[in-house]
Order: C-alpha cells, then sequence, then structure tokens
C-alpha cells in the first residue's frame, strides 16, 4: 500500500490505496477509450448537465475534501475551501462555454463560384480527440488534480480522462474521484468516462498507451519532459500540454517605489508567501530602484520576512530541493540572503527567505526557479538593466509591472520588451490569484509552458478539440450546429461571423 | 553550384544556386529576428497591403514563373497558372482575414465581482511568436513552396519567415522569392521579413536555430521525422506543423455503383492522376463494391488505365520510390496490377497504375502510400469489410463515400466511422482539388498531421500566433484592439460576443 504524509506534522500513515499495476492502467486506458464512443456522441447540453452535476458532487464532499486535502498538503483550510470553490466554478464555466457553443468554431462556405472556379460547399466544426492523460499537480490539490480544469475542459469537449494522482494527496485525489464519479454515473455518464491511477509508473504506461489521445501536465520542467521522451519514442506522438516552470518576475519603477511604498512591500510580501510560496504565478523575482523608496520598500519586506514564522512546504521533495537551489543562488547566483524567518517545528517547514543582489551581478544563475517562499530582490539604478537581466531569465507565465502616476511611455518600454515571451502582464497588482474568465491566459514561452493553452480559462477546451470539415454533405450526416437552419451558437457563414438569432 | 532537372526530359544543368552554408543561414535566421522587431508592431492594415503588394508581385512574373516551374516540375503549365492563381488567392485571402481581425480573438473581463471573489480587469489577444522556417514541398512548387500558405500565413500573424527551398525546384523557389522580397521591399517591409536557405544540411541548422519559433512542412513522413527530432533535441522545443502522410480512402457504396456507375469511374480516374497522382490529397484506395457495378467501374478505370500515357514525375527520387512501394504492395499487400498505362519515354516517366485486392486479403501492408498515379482497389461485400479495412489504414487527410439517392443510415454510419481521424470528408466528389476558404480544413490524425491546423485555409494563420493577457492595464499600453472604444472587430466581452459597430 502506498503512504501519505502529512507535511505539517511530517507523520505517514499507510493508506488503502495500492499501485495500479501495468495491466490495470491498460485496462483503465481501453475503457477510457469505449466511454469516449459514447462521449463523442452526446450532446453539449448533456455535457453541461455533466459537468453541473460534477461541480454539486464536489460540494457533497465538501468537508470531508477540504479535511483531507488539509492533512495532506497543510495549505490551510481557508485556501483549500477557496480552492474547491475554484474547481466547481470552472466546471460551471465549461458548461457555460457549452451552451455559448463558439467553441465549436462552426463554419460553413456555401458552393459557389469562387476566383478560383467552382467551390464546393463546405462546413466545419471541432469535434473531441479522444481519451487524455491528466497529471494533477502538488500544489493544487483540487484546482489543477483530478478536479481540476484539465479535467473540466476535456470533459467539456467531449473526451474521457484518465488521471495520474499525484503523490503528494492521494486521499485527496482518491476521494476527489469518487466524489465526481459518483456524480457522473448519477448523470448517466458510462464507465471509464473518467479513470484514475496511483504511481509514477503507472503514470509513464498511460501517457506510452495507444488509447491515449493527448496529455495534461501541471509540474516540474523535469517532470515534464520525462513525459515528453516518452511520448516522442511512441508510434503516434500525441500533444503533450505542460505548465512548467515560472519565475514571474515583478518591476517596481522609481515612481511606484516613492508613490507606493508601503502597498508594495506588504502586497509583495503576502504574494510571495502565499500557499508558502508554491504557486506557479509566484513572483520569484523583484527588480527594486536603488535609492531611499527601493530600500524602504526591501526594509518593509525584510521586517515582514523576519518576524514570519516557518511555512509549511507540501512534500519533502520540494523541502530538500528548496535548500539545493538556495545553495545554487547564493554561490553561483552571487544573491545574499538579508532577511529569513522562523523554522522551527515539526513538518516540512520553509523559513521565508528574502535575498539581495545588484542587476550587475545578476545572472541567469540568479534565476532559478525556488518552489517555496522565497525572493530574490534585484537592485537596479537604470532600465537598461532591467532588460539585459530579462534577457538572461527564462520565460515566465507573468510578469508584473508595478509603475507611477505618470509615466506612460515607461510602462510602455516595458511592457513592449515583456509581451513577446510572457502569458500575462499584471500591472499595479499582483500576479498570484489567477481568474478564472474568458479574457485569462496562462501561458508563457518555454520553459513556462510548451504551448498556447493551459488548463486555466476557457481556451483550456480547444486543447482537445480537432476540426473536421464536411463537403456536399447531406444535412441528415451533419451534426446538428452545422445544418443550415440551426440558429443557437455563433458561427461564421461565407466569411462573416453571424449571432445567434 | 546547385544542379536543377527537367523531370520530362531528364536533363540536368547547373544553376547559379549554391548551397547556403552553416554561417550564411546562422545570420539569415538572425535577420529574420531583427526584421519581427518590426513585423510584430506593425498594424493589421499594414500587413494586409503587404500581402496583397506579395500577390501583385507574383503576377508580375507570372510567365517567367510558370515557364521555369514546369521546366523543374513537368506539371503542365495549366496547372501552374491555375496553382500560382491560387498563391495569390491565399495572400489576399489573409489580406482580408486580418481586416476582419476575428483571428485576434480579442477578449475583455471588466473588473467585476465574481464567484470567487473581486476580479481584476483582463484584455486578451493574440500575438505573433517570431520567426518561423517554412519548407516548401516537392509537390506544389507554389501553393506550398516559397510563395505557399505556411508563407502567406505566418506574415499575416506578423511573423518573419525563412524559406528551405525544395531540391525539386531551386530556380522556382529563387524567382518566387524575388518576385515576393522585391514587392515587400518596394511596400517598405524591412530585410529579413523573408529569408531562404538551399541544401538540406541548411534545413537542419535551420530548425536548430535559436531564433526560429515554429517550423512549417509539408513533406514525407520520414523527412517530417527527421526534422521532429531536430527540434526534440534543441535547448527550447518548439512547434512542429506537419503535413506528412495521406491515403486518402473513396468508399463506393453498392447503391452508388450503380446510380452513378460512369461518372465515378471517370471522376475517379481523373483524380487519382491529377499531377501525375502527386497531390496529398490522391485517392490512394477505392472501396468497390462486388457485383455487377463495381466490376463496371473498375472495367472503366482498367480502359481508361490502360489508355493512358506514362506521367512525368517530379525527380528521381519519387520515381525509384514508387517502384519500390509497388513491389511491397504487390508482395506483401496481396495487391494484383489489373492494368498499367504507357511509361516509355524521356524523363522520369511512371505508368499510370490499378491494382485489385479483395477485402479479406487486404492487410496493412496494401494500405502504404504511393505518391504517383496508383489507386488500389479494394472489392468489398459487406460494410463490416470496409470498416475492418478503415481500422488497419493509417489515418488520411480526407476520406470519401460516394452514396446513392436514398440511403441516409448508410450514410451516417460510414460518415460517423471516419470523423475520428480524418480532416475533411467529401460526399459524393473528389479529395484533389482543396477549396481555399474559411471552413476549409486540411488536417488528420497522425500521420495525416501531427497538428491542429496546415497551410490551407484561414486557420493557419492561428499556428503562428500566441495569446498575452493584460491584467488591469493603462489604455495606452494596449494594443488599439484592445482598448475599451475599439468597436472595429469581432470581441468577446464579458462571456459574449459583440459584433463591429
Amino acid at each position: 500500500m502506498l503512504t501519505t504524509t502529512n507535511p505539517a506534522t511530517g507523520i505517514t500513515q499507510e493508506t488503502d490505496v495500492r499501485v495500479t499495476t501495468d495491466q490495470e492502467t491498460a485496462e483503465i486506458a481501453e475503457l477510457a477509450q469505449r466511454a469516449f464512443e459514447f462521449l463523442r456522441n452526446s450532446s453539449r447540453e448533456w455535457r453541461a448537465g455533466l459537468l453541473e452535476a460534477m461541480a454539486d458532487g464536489l460540494e457533497l464532499r465538501r468537508d470531508e475534501l477540504v479535511s483531507i486535502a488539509n492533512a495532506e498538503t497543510g495549505l490551510g483550510e481557508g485556501r483549500l475551501n477557496g480552492e474547491l470553490g475554484r474547481s466547481q466554478f470552472q466546471f460551471r464555466l465549461f458548461a457555460e462555454a457549452l451552451r455559448e457553443g463558439s467553441y465549436l468554431e462552426a463554419t460553413i462556405d456555401h458552393a459557389g463560384d469562387t476566383p478560383l472556379g467552382h467551390g464546393p460547399e463546405l462546413r466545419r466544426m471541432l469535434f473531441p480527440i479522444g481519451p487524455v492523460a491528466v497529471f494533477g499537480s502538488s500544489n493544487f490539490p483540487f484546482a489543477f488534480s483530478v478536479a481540476g480544469g484539465d479535467t473540466a475542459s476535456a470533459l467539456a469537449a467531449g473526451s474521457s480522462v484518465v488521471l495520474k494522482a499525484h503523490s503528494s494527496h492521494l486521499l485527496t485525489s482518491k476521494l476527489s474521484f469518487e466524489a465526481l464519479t459518483t456524480a457522473a454515473a448519477d448523470f448517466g455518464a458510462p464507465e471509464g468516462t473518467m479513470g484514475i491511477v496511483y504511481g509514477t509508473e503507472a503514470g509513464r504506461v498511460l501517457v506510452a498507451h495507444p488509447s491515449i489521445v493527448a496529455v495534461g501536465f501541471t509540474g516540474s520542467l523535469g517532470g515534464g519532459q520525462a513525459l515528453m521522451e516518452i511520448i516522442n519514442s511512441r508510434a503516434e506522438p500525441i500533444p503533450f500540454f505542460g505548465e512548467l516552470s515560472s519565475l514571474n518576475p515583478l518591476i517596481v519603477t522609481a515612481a511606484a517605489a516613492s508613490e507606493r511604498t508601503a502597498q508594495i512591500g506588504e502586497g509583495l510580501f503576502g504574494s510571495f508567501t502565499l500557499g508558502s510560496g508554491q504557486f506557479c504565478t509566484k513572483p520569484g523575482i523583484v527588480f527594486l530602484p536603488e535609492g531611499k523608496s527601493g530600500d524602504a520598500i526591501l526594509d518593509d519586506l525584510s521586517a515582514r520576512t523576519t518576524a514570519a514564522g516557518g511555512m509549511v512546504l507540501l512534500n519533502s521533495r520540494i523541502s530538500d530541493s528548496l535548500t539545493s537551489i538556495l545553495g545554487r543562488v547564493t554561490a553561483e547566483g552571487n544573491a545574499r540572503i538579508i532577511a529569513s524567518g522562523g523554522h522551527e517545528g515539526a513538518g516540512f517547514l520553509a523559513a521565508p527567505t528574502l535575498l539581495e543582489v545588484t542587476a550587475d551581478e545578476f545572472t541567469a544563475a540568479t534565476a532559478e526557479e525556488a518552489f517555496g517562499p522565497v525572493l530574490v530582490a534585484v537592485r537596479f539604478s537604470s532600465l537598461e538593466q532591467v532588460f539585459r537581466a530579462v534577457n538572461v531569465m527564462p520565460a515566465s507565465l507573468t510578469a508584473t509591472v508595478h509603475h507611477g502616476s505618470d509615466e506612460p511611455d515607461l510602462v510602455r518600454r516595458l511592457s513592449d520588451k515583456l509581451t513577446p515571451t510572457v502569458g500575462r502582464i499584471v500591472f499595479n497588482g499582483f500576479p498570484t490569484g489567477v481568474r478564472v474568465s474568458w479574457a485569462q491566459h496562462h501561458g508563457g514561452s518555454w520553459p513556462a509552458t510548451n504551448s498556447q493553452h493551459t488548463s486555466v480559462g476557457v481556451s483550456a477546451i480547444r486543447r482537445f478539440l480537432r476540426p473536421v470539415a464536411f463537403q456536399d454533405a447531406l444535412e441528415v450526416v451533419l451534426p446538428e450546429e452545422l445544418r443550415e437552419s440551426y440558429t443557437l451558437i455563433p458561427r461564421r457563414i461565407d466569411g462573416g461571423l453571424v449571432l445567434p438569432a
């Protein structure tokens, strides 16, 4: 049997969960394939209902889920209650997207003369791709795990899903799976609509299985690369949608530092220590101007850091890794620890840590992602120094600019510098706390992600769809959304968008 | 100096084109990077004008282009004039798509209360990704080469492009490049907007170069896989958009065979021999019912095949490969040659060839793509036999169903069987002659393509774009399409699509 460890106490207990064998994993993948044959012919309305039933199913087990997740992650009941709400909201948001129907990209070109001669009638829309493997993350036991955005968006698309449970919250994964599959079965979804496997090897077998046609992953760069290697050695390569690594630089201009000294210090401390600093959008680097206001922000951060107690990390691997990274960032990355909080107590505790480096000392080795409550302050005297540092940093999911009330040209220059590689640019705010909505984008150039879309926001559904065009088809062959008289969703007809009647 | 061979005569001549050195290739990629810094800030209207100027530039050199392409490919002046028209049309279609503006996916969520608390303002749209490497195909010297859909869609997106010229039409590539870059320079585009390299090794160096952020490829499965290996060994993996291989099965129901015996024979012969059978959408397999009508269609195909003269192939590699494939399809694939046309004369001539196999004899070895005027007729007595054969065939860009006037249930069953893996399903028509339009899709599951979109149709542009979201940004930082008062393109505002005012 597998074990689970309470990171707040360090106490390990046996669970009733065991490693999924290769044979079982293959059977689960094949069951997902059979369920897909049902799901791919289900209506949008049916799937919207399914997603809503699953959101309700999570609510029924809320107290148990939060309690078990807290014991396994130490993230706190307040945060976990909020995160479970976010998971439910994601299921409901995809139900809304299904009913709205734009995601199908229904497109009709009528037959007719074209500059290149007679054109046949073409009707195209998107169809689900098939069973998707989803790897739960360590740091979001609900919103990026079994009950996460990958699951919700794949089911919304009409794909079945096989989860690989994260070893840091096996019981949360198991209970989430039970809550969701009970609700799905009651709604009438076939067995295999969702499956789950446990153990690292089961994850590898899953990704290699021919029934699996795509992989959703939120985790470490190393873990993602290992899965990509398996995919590259498959007979039929499949898409890998990975969210892998992010430093999330935050730049404070001199004007911002002097105008909002106190707010920036307080907000930044909250952001880099939220969830013990284990957010993919945690600001890991702050560019602070040299001079009095920058000093004041750094002093404020120092005081808050020194006063803070130890923060519970998710597992011993993250804890050990953080120690190694701090060693490298100080030895090779030239950063000096200027403040550090408490770290006494049981469990996997990290001391919140603030480091400082000058822009001239900053190198690629300073820019290593530290998963935990660690922030590196880079002191600069000119924007060119910031640009040079940005050039040596890997791409990120987010970048944040704190600017003054009257420096539009400077803001524009910074935004223009960041746009080519970053997924979201935050102004006068903090990158943690990702809004789940239509306009959200949670991405960024490699190594932040390797794909256009990730599991956050409505466009996540597009990963699990593929176009099919029908040429001169009988009406009876067409999905209803492509029939001539259908008017309930936005469609592009002969090049122009037409809204529902 | 590199040589070029006239496939209709077999005569090889030296050209004034030489292999691009590694150093030159790197310089060309870096120039593309610098040009991108200009292009990414250009307006949609400017790029629409650029694309139209490039289409006009091709027209200025039409006679020379067609004449040189005919000497290098043997495809015939009629076809090549048509193909050049298609290339120009593609540039103009992307200009139209730029002006229409939906492709930006402009999305705005205003700040406000949400079920998860206060949500910040988010404004997202798509931005160009950077310099794209494009590999010209052998079989479309204009529409899938230097002046092809990859080039047009990448430039439309705002990316710069570096072409790898196909060795089968070096001079056509060079002249296309001159025509396009002269027009672009006259329009004011910076040097490096388009670049070109020659030689296999230059292509490899190009794909490995850090400035290149995506690859568009139309060619063989083996060639595509070689490039994918280079990409997998890059420090930063990049997307590969490949169109690789396709058998394009065509299924004739018993009712169709008896209702339209003559039309099917004539149309099918035209389709599998078009361009000497060197179309990615060439029907390579036809499922013909056993019995009188099926026999009649086969007899018609036989007569036309026997009467036809030798057909010019593009190069000696394709010619040699075709001979090997025919050997395997007959020896291991159980197919019998039942008719074959002439093949006397100069150059790389292939005899049009018709083969027959029973559905029970059909195996994966029968289903090997033969690039050339070759068609395998599979005789069947039940739909189950067709389904079994479809199960052992690789996925295709297209599948075609010829059905009778009153068998809707059968058509629906066939369509449902084909939808999960095929990109386009053609009814009572032929797959060659791809309409270039908004609803077109030229794709299919592996090994047809490895991506959702290819270079045909407006959605091709999406490959070269990535989303960026702006959170609580000043108006002055935003691209105009995301500003509150802008109303000239379709946008999604607070979840609902809003058409231009």
